[in-house]
């Protein structure tokens, strides 16, 4: 899917991203890299003014500039070049409503994760997606990195064995202090419970450590024991949470995820223990992965060196030129791509491609926050996410 | 103390540690290192015909090869030339009888890790020592790496800030597969409860890590919510244990011992993360020490340079020629014989000196061991270590 | 320069990087990702039909798919809309001719390295642009990443002290076997002396890492004693320097470019040493930068964290969300426009753009390759640049 | 030989390493390890009451304790319980009196590198050597580190194919600073050409760097071109030598070793490159060795696992547990007394321990000295180490 193949591009609409959102201009630079999506409208903001503000500087026309999602929905359903896709980049409560206009729209959905508030509105958004037949992908980019790939295909060939342990860690330390205090534009929305749901790091960046795990290792995790804290004083939601983990099939494993680890930056990393191999991956060092076969020298992977078919079909530039997070959000747009190019053709897509997270990863990840906090809450015993 | 300074050397027996038994060999190229110890005198085996044998292999005389350590510590007791400080590498059963007969005997001790079968032996033990007043040092030997002693002096020092997070691990694969059912002697005794007390790794390398952490820290570890497990059919004590912690002043942490975990050597690993700056040390990596303040860049302290006078305290060789596990132990016993001189000599001891683990740290180990047993029997509660 | 700002893409040509070139394919990437130009008309092969073959896959109309680069300056010289910039991303040969051809048009060009195949071409080149006035940026795109820029900004602050030692390497393992004889594309032109000129690894990558190194530093580089050596059997250009360096103000350093060195992939990695501190940066960790004050801790630089300003100027994603190759070339391409634009508008251009590589950098990589085969060919003899 | 299998200890005797000496304490360390040897004697200083000022720090009687080396090899030649064996740890200029003393008094020696002053001197120590059938073993430590023994194995064994590229460096950074103005011991006698000899950073660290390359290779080192320099104003010998190195069988190389280089302390790290494979070692990590075959997984081999029997042989503790500087000095203990029992005892030595650096390797170093010396001096042209 890397060349346009002489497609016309994807319409892209955008809500969320405006001027001064982080994420937003992150999706920009990836949905550009292939050439496969046009950004054609958006509604950047919640007024009418300052949505067009941010497209004017984005590039984005001024009749395409909306206030409202719901206008742009049913504007855009209407309009003979409607847009194909809308990617949701909004704070998490507008995750649910937003996405449920689209969908109601027909018009195909990335959503950012948590996908919703809660897992009452997971179900609800599950459900409408699979009666709509549109394409949602949740935007957990971290599965799109080439080695992530080869890892899972590791796993999934028996190279580790039968599987035992999980490792699984995401430090930050950006809310080490009280940054929302401060009136830090990222800080305040994501440390607001309005705005973020009742999940704080467990939410922002747990989510996306415990959608790693289960991604490699293709196990459903069952059941969570938690400490759940805030260290910074005055701060509404969590900044720091220790999970024990129950997969299926017995293996068990730990989840740490924080934003109060100072020296850590973006530190999601696995690690993953068979009878017969471990394996070790960090997004901070994105192009390798580390095989350790029980006795044997330990070897490193890398993409585009005996990397394996999965990692390679998502390689652009040859080994030794390292590749990053904009190629890991780009591959995610470029395998989004293929799956609605495939329903526009009613064809199967690529088997690969259809690894993308969907609405049901988005509804466990909420079931997870809410077992998390239970247990939390609950002297950290046992919870289960099906409970 | 690195330099005998005219002194004699101390006399030193051996409990355990006969041919064929790693650890015992470890000791003997620890002790022999800054040339402060003689092994004069040995139990190596519990009959005098082994013991002879193996005395003869490293150069003790028969005579003082002894087939029960009652009569050793008897005989010793009695000799003018008697030994003046005992080391017990038994296996663990062995460690608080032999313990209690060299104290009895008023002969100072160094006794392997974990201390006893269970709390109620350490506390017995810990009041015979005080009461006694003979040296005991448990042999947690990672505490004595010069990058060990760095890192307590800068949470000592506050360059951390104010404690909040404690991330202690220690992974080994040697056990990834039942050696014991083919009779390797080290796996054998380390997964027979008779031998080895109620805990696997829990108390084979969990306490290294969780003693790793309070020394570094300062901290007391209050509680533990923990999940025990045995991956290997047949095993009877665990090899993987997974614990919540929580230490006094309300940080919180994690540990991780496992046995089956392929790849991983003997990775003993502590991050710690206050509101000022975050520390990783990694005993695989033992001459550097990361210290990152929040906001700046990272530092590398290295073993000799920038690394402070607690370190080069310890440090025996220049910075770039690397110092590891050997001289970690011989720095234990270098202190042991400061602690031991300044009995005889009627004076306090050199104050680093006396930061060794002592008995009492070896009542927390093995309150540690009991409380993340029975936490992992009851639905992994937290349970108090002084429940 | 990041956001395109309301202002038109630049039309962009490509002489070259037709199907299966992988430069080509790289340019089009890094050309997209900010949306600053678009690529509207190229010469994508040596005959009409085979380059609208590739205009086609790559989304140029055919009417602009040119079958003669001369043909292509021409045409595009009197369209209205006719390109602003052409990319030259051929083999080696047809760099010079290529860029006369545009130049004369008065199309401002990026040019890939070594920027023509001698040091004659090479001051014809440079006397032209200079009496043209377009812009000319040549394709180092190693000194486009952040942290090289960081490295730059700390030398010029004086960091390091008065500079003494530089270490510079360039090896890859690629050409370890006569691919060649193989028939493989990349490897057929990069062994041909008619079309890659008198430089095998000295002209393909020992420029780069010559470039990086004066970049850096700030240095000239005066003169080399090299060993030019082809290890594998047939091929008719060196696959191995080995180079002795001087530069202006009494710095030494050595330089070494292979393709035959197995288990190197893209390894390019600057060291400089200072009276003060010493400093160093690798490819293939890009977003890391390691500085080493004289007696103190090593520091670890990374993008967006104690970077300083010139990195974080050319900064897309936060810190720990690895950037790479891709991006150092988009950056390349952003300051190119800068550079471009303010030609435009009749302004000076934004000093840290107005660092890329220029038509003088060109003729210096000419010199050192012709300094370097006349040093090897004459038992290493030193060679001034200059002679 | 790690065990002393019974045999009494070998009696050493010291001439240099008094008080304030680093060197002298490291050998103390080393020979002590294994307990294969007994330091009895000494010429610690050039007086008698220095000597056994240093003897008494040590623990050597006074009676053995020499203020000349002459009369200390003249006594201890007569001895009944005199000296098996020598060290010899001064000033380089003493190395060759020193060891001709005690090699006429049939006593065999270990001397510290540069073995000579000049090849002059080397050639008749080597003459002599060879003539009386003592055993003489050069202290070139880093070759008895365990992977730098597999290192040599798997060159040995042909797993790099056929050889090509060598590259060796050696920077340290502790003369950036002209610390023998300030007195410095150490700084004084290395920067003084009466003491150290014609070489400073090349004599010092140079022939450990072009010696570790040998080994490992098992090529001889036939010509150099070299850029020699002093950057410290008023240092009276080279601190950076810059050399292109000519092996044996056509292949090329290059060699830096620096004093001058802040960042580094005891950098000494080889790269080899065959056609098959590369291999990489770092003494910093001194036990793991990088194993690249062309096209492959990277490999990490670790001592002691995966690590073969060369390694494993010099093995002492458990693989993850590091093993360093102090242990690749009483590898060279141990393998010099399996030397010098063998001699003894009238039998053919283990084949791994006579690897060891021989006297000849000494004169191969002086040779190397002399040449980068003189063609530093001559414009860098092709030196021949037979010239």
């Amino acid at each position: 899917m890397r060349d346009p193949l002489g497609r016309r591009r994807l319409r892209l609409g955008m809500v969320g991203g405006g001027q001064g959102a982080l994420i937003g201009a992150i999706h920009r630079l990836a949905c550009r890299m292939d050439g496969h999506y046009e950004l054609v409208a958006g509604c950047f903001a919640s007024t009418p003014e300052r949505s067009r503000s941010s497209a004017d500087a984005i590039g984005v026309s001024a009749e395409r500039a909306y206030g409202s999602f719901a206008e742009m929905a049913e504007q855009e359903r209407c309009r003979h070049d409607g847009i194909d896709v809308v990617v949701i980049v909004t704070s998490n409560d507008l995750h649910f409503p937003v996405a449920k206009a689209f969908v109601e729209a027909g018009i195909h959905v990335l959503c950012d994760k948590p996908m919703t508030m809660s897992v009452a509105e997971a179900r609800e958004l599950a459900a409408q997606v699979e009666r709509s037949g549109v394409v949602f992908v949740l935007t957990h980019n971290y599965t799109s990195y080439p080695m992530v790939r080869a890892a899972r295909a590791l796993v999934a060939d028996g190279r580790l064995g039968v599987l035992r342990v999980v490792q699984a860690e995401y430090p930050q330390d950006w809310l080490s202090t009280p940054l929302e205090s401060a009136g830090q534009k990222q800080a305040l929305w994501r440390t607001d419970p309005a705005r973020s749901g009742p999940g704080g790091a467990v939410a922002d960046i747990g989510t996306h450590a415990m959608n790693l795990a289960t991604f490699v290792t293709g196990l459903r995790l069952e059941a969570v024991a938690a400490d759940v804290h805030t260290f910074v004083d005055g701060r509404r939601l969590d900044d720091n949470v220790h999970v024990l983990l129950r997969f299926g099939s017995g293996v068990r494993g730990m989840l740490w995820a924080s934003q109060v680890a100072p020296g850590t930056t973006n530190g999601i990393r696995l690690r993953v223990f068979g009878d017969a191999a471990g394996l070790e991956w960090a997004q901070e060092n994105a192009d390798r992965l580390y095989l350790n076969p029980l006795g044997q020298a330990r070897q490193i992977l890398e993409r585009g060196r005996a990397s394996g078919p999965a990692a390679d079909r998502l390689s652009r530039v040859p080994p030794g030129c390292p590749e990053g997070f904009v190629e890991g959000f780009a591959n995610l747009y470029d395998d989004a791509a293929e799956l609605i190019w495939a329903k526009i053709e009613g064809r199967a897509p690529d088997s690969d491609a259809a690894l993308l997270p969907t609405v049901q990863d988005g509804l466990e990840g909420m079931k997870f926050v809410e077992a998390v906090i239970a247990s939390g809450r609950n002297g950290s015993y046992w919870t289960g996410l099906d409970r």
